[in-house]
């Protein structure tokens, strides 16, 4: 059960943004670059973070990617949907109703009780991920952020930013 | 994320190796032939199971695949384990120790707080799988399956099984 690694690029694109001052926007070459990422797979992951309606974009010279909400209203279980699909990891075949004591379909209206398991194991993992919030992250990150790194994101965000 | 399709072939087949009676085994092809799935994709799956120690296999005229233990032992997150790798879902690259702000690596000694937000909600799914016994999925679907489905199978593992 693999994730793609675009959900770590697109969370901490995500954080970058949560840290942007109000009304600034920062292009996708700069998301790209303060990551040392490539630019043509990071703005793939931008791209589905802004049809999930998390983060918007503007053309121009005040354009760039902004989250398109505060931080307190994105959690993690979003964010990975965006990029990584959300179907369900486990996949059921219906292999019960197969073979020469197959199940009748009328005895399958309720999901086998191997599906039901993953199936809820899943709900549970989902739940946990969306209880943790964007700003629960920057909030624990700043916290332990000594002054000096708080300067140099700063500075790096005024030179790069558009307002 | 998603899990490989075996993991619900081999969850049926430690299902159907749990009805088998005491001391009988049961070949690879027969497991196969009543699933109604390819045998050459089952062998690899009920390889990977005796590889986890889930099952074993025996050649010869009483030979096949048995539960290596009783059904209360063997549970669901041992079986996709066996079958799917067990790795992370997340992948973390340590995106925070790249670019320009790049975080020392000093200062990585603990986890990223959105790889540690993903990795506990794994902990938490793969607990719930943890938890749910091959016993308590067999004796759900005994419950509720009527006695001529019961019948059926009893005459269909009598016909097939190697004592
Ligand atoms: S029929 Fe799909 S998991 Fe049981
Ligand atoms: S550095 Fe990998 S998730 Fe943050």
């Amino acid at each position: 059960m693999r994730m793609g690694e675009g959900v770590e690029w697109a969370a901490h694109a995500c954080l970058l943004l949560s840290a942007l001052p109000d009304g600034a926007g920062l292009p996708a070459a700069a998301i790209a670059a303060f990551h040392d990422v490539p630019p043509a797979y990071l703005a793939k992951h931008m791209q589905a973070l802004a049809r999930a309606g998390i983060v918007t974009s503007a053309r121009g010279a005040s354009g760039g990617y902004r989250l398109a909400r505060a931080p307190e209203e994105i959690n993690l279980l979003q964010i990975a949907d965006a990029v990584d699909g959300g179907e369900p990891a486990f996949r059921c075949t219906e292999i019960r109703q197969r073979g020469p004591c197959a199940a009748k379909a009328e005895e399958c209206m309720k999901a086998c009780g191997i599906a039901a398991a993953f199936w809820a194991a899943e709900r549970i993992y989902r739940q946990h991920l969306e209880g943790v919030r964007l700003a629960d992250i920057r909030s624990a990150l700043v916290r332990k952020q000594d002054s000096a790194n708080m300067e140099r994101l700063k500075a790096w965000l005024e030179a790069h930013a558009n307002n």
